[in-house]
């Protein structure tokens, strides 16, 4: 790094939220921009990021004995229009590819939004018989999405993410696994990426195009607003009936099979910022931090630091902590701030005293105060300050969770309360004008019916009607 | 598996090697055919051997300093157009995006069919000195390439690969680099594909556009034609100088960077195909194999049978192989025919005799007689088993390529051996008008200039002028 480099400074997150994160994923190198309005570069911090939640739910998916594919990224219009709802929600933000070479096209193709009509081309082709269910499969790739407003992770044209598609023969094991993966994001992003969630259904009016029922996980970032963290979706044979998809049971009739898809994306690196960052910069979960720890020596030029710094990096390597060692001639000050910027969870200093004394010092991202650690045993010792971190990190945003949802039983509750900062549970009636009439006056849009009900009032508060379910409300991302 | 399924007979190589081709790319259920032309569908088991390369090769490039970016799927056709060689040789095969949403663009946008001009662009943006140089990037993803014709694995519109793109502060660093990737792609095809590759340069006709130098790993297939391998190319500060790329050097000068490029694809998978299988199907080698070794138990029904296969497939996964039991109803041929088929290395059977003797029989893809082994110690047998088959089909691939590689010493001979099958080492004078007059009299193309030069002769047989090089001709997929 040059000498000369300063750590460059950040917008105060308190006076404007918006230009925080954006310097936030400029200046920790996260992100960069094209010169397409909304398609942006994932550089190599900011992919790495992904990468390390890639190996994790990759895992966790095939452990469940999903399969991973790759189906082509151009759609048929035909191919789209297949399904009434489905097209209706999509078209308007397709990107439409009309020539190949110099010829014009005889159909255009839209880049996928999303690839459920490709994968029930597909599935027509490999189901057959009952012995063939169910088709649990999953993809990894890019989709493209021809929206107005861009901001980095939370909304790009093109964004990185994982869909998962399966087919089952019964409505049953369709439902079940609905919640199961839901359940699987739900705890990733709790106890990998330490962002308390709230689970729940979606209502009719804020589902997937397509769907019969959208489950949802629902975060609270550091402003207070909602981010929707991961969706799965169950459709029922709808699409299967749309692309005559059958299967012989084993009755010997022709049965239509049920379908699910779900998925998260890029837009998670959005949300781990916007959860845990803070006015020196990014703070990232030790689960999915690029570099876990960051080796400075002091005094470097004195005998043997260097080398017993070097010598601290590969223990912690050997003991498969994600470690790097800074060699640079910066100073102290320059380091300490570059490596906050970026969120490394732990700093680890060592100097010639505390060679002599058998110790380094770790500096948590988090706070508090600087810790002595024997070198005796100490990549057991850091693992451990790593779990203090990640959990740390969880029960702070926990606290803003629960610090900011409140009981609302009138639509000037959630009005004020939203507006303010926060999440609002109220009762409802279940009707969608209700909920549009939030929307018209609070300024809030249903997050989920919360799969934790309480019953808290009788009435819906918009309508006056007597209440079905208690529904999250919020302002969101 | 149903019951009364068949293992399905493919088409004879000897006779239709085309069709054999096509044959064991879907019975082996490695692709899927799209509504789109040319657009195929990795299925589990052929994204399964792509994944495989993947982790393979992302580790060395990591382990040599290189970091994954993420860039943009869409090139604005001013960007495009910025290197002159590089778009008249890519711009007739683009898809063009034209219309997003229900706007049509102001400028029109290629699909990606490689990504120098967007590399460049972010270039622009990151250096700036000496000290952010060398960049190491690369990129894991699709690229469409809107061709006439198309193949399974070997031409698709659509496919999967990776891109390296590097810039340096020096021509020789950079020429370097191109040199040490071409090594790497070499070694990993020769030592984990067990494909022996001949090392070389393209002639200037054949070269990547925008390219000063392209080299190249040329295989031999079973047919005797070539597969291009994978290329790496140097572009000297060409991309730099049109796309305005500065840095500032230790002497304080502005500098152009100088530039690399380098890929492979899931055309491998069809060079595998294509080396190693047979009449029964695919041949994989051991090292990519989704499933390295199939457990078959031998009459099921018998007490303790499945049990020990179990207890055997279990022992094998925890020395980290990748085996998989098959515990259908099917019967043992078509269960032997089925697993030859998917190429998988070892079939391992198991009976009750088998377990009375503390033994289990083992059948190696690449033929020879069962070997009985003893179940002790049996993860360390096998992984021995599995080293053999992998030099074993190295060995077999290397005889057909010394066995139909010949020197020639005029066009007819050339024409000749190559349309018999084969490549042909021929002096040439390096004048492109003799290469085109070789494609237009014999069939072939210029392979490459191998770095392993030999002098065959003085003359160059094409126009009888003194010969400057030894090349490799022969007739290309």
């Amino acid at each position: 790094m040059a000498k000369d480099k300063k750590v460059e400074q950040i917008t105060d997150m308190d006076v404007d939220f918006t230009q925080w994160y954006t310097d936030v994923c400029t200046k920790a190198e996260l992100i960069d921009y094209s010169s397409i309005k909304g398609m942006f570069i994932y550089r190599p911090y900011g992919y790495a990021i992904w990468e390390n939640i890639q190996h994790i739910l990759d895992a966790e998916f095939k452990a469940l004995g999903h399969e991973n594919v790759y189906l082509p990224m151009l759609i048929p219009e035909s191919l789209l229009q297949k399904e009434k709802d489905h097209v209706e929600g999509f078209a308007p933000e397709c990107a439409w590819v009309t020539m190949g070479g110099s010829d014009k096209l005889e159909e255009r193709y839209c880049i996928r939004p999303t690839s459920e009509t490709l994968f029930c081309e597909h599935y027509k082709n490999v189901i057959h018989s009952w012995r063939d269910l169910p088709k649990l499969y999953n993809q990894w790739c890019s989709v493209l999405r021809w929206e107005k407003t861009s901001r980095p992770f939370l909304r790009h044209r093109e964004f990185l993410w994982q869909e998962g598609h399966t087919m089952h023969a019964t409505q049953e094991e369709a439902r079940a696994e609905t919640q199961r993966m839901l359940n699987v994001y739900a705890d990733f992003m709790e106890n990998t990426l330490a962002m308390p969630v709230i689970r729940g259904r979606k209502t009719d009016k804020e589902k997937f195009n397509g769907a019969e029922e959208t489950y949802t996980v629902e975060c609270m970032m550091h402003d207070k607003k909602a981010l929707q963290g991961g969706t799965s979706h169950y459709f029922g044979d709808g699409f299967a009936r749309a692309f005559d998809i059958t299967f012989t049971g084993r009755d010997n009739q022709l049965h239509h099979p049920y379908q699910t898809s779900w998925g998260v994306s890029t837009r998670m690196i959005g949300g781990i910022i916007m959860t845990h960052g803070d006015n020196s910069g990014l703070v990232l979960p030790p689960k999915i931090a690029p570099i876990q720890v960051i080796v400075v020596p002091v005094a470097m030029h004195k005998e043997g630091v260097q080398e017993a710094a070097e010598k601290l990096l590969e223990t912690l390597k050997k003991a498969g902590i994600r470690a790097e060692i800074d060699l640079s001639d910066q100073s102290m000050g320059w380091k300490a701030a570059q490596y906050e910027m970026k969120g490394v969870p732990v700093r680890l200093e060592l100097g010639p005293r505390d060679i002599e004394n058998g110790v380094c010092v770790a500096a948590k991202r988090t706070g508090g105060e600087k810790l002595t650690l024997p070198l005796e045993n100490v990549a057991e010792t850091i693992k451990t300050v790593l779990d203090d971190v990640q959990r740390e990190m969880f029960d702070k945003a926990l606290r803003n969770l629960t610090d900011n949802t409140f009981d609302a039983h009138s639509v000037e509750e959630v009005r004020d309360g939203c507006q303010k900062g926060g999440f609002a549970r109220m009762m409802w009636c279940g009707d969608e004008a209700c909920e549009v009439q939030m929307k018209e006056q609070a300024g809030v849009t249903s997050r989920c019916i919360p799969f934790e009900q309480e019953h808290i009032g009788d009435v819906c508060p918009v309508c006056g009607k007597p209440a079905k379910q208690m529904v999250i409300w919020g302002i969101a991302y």
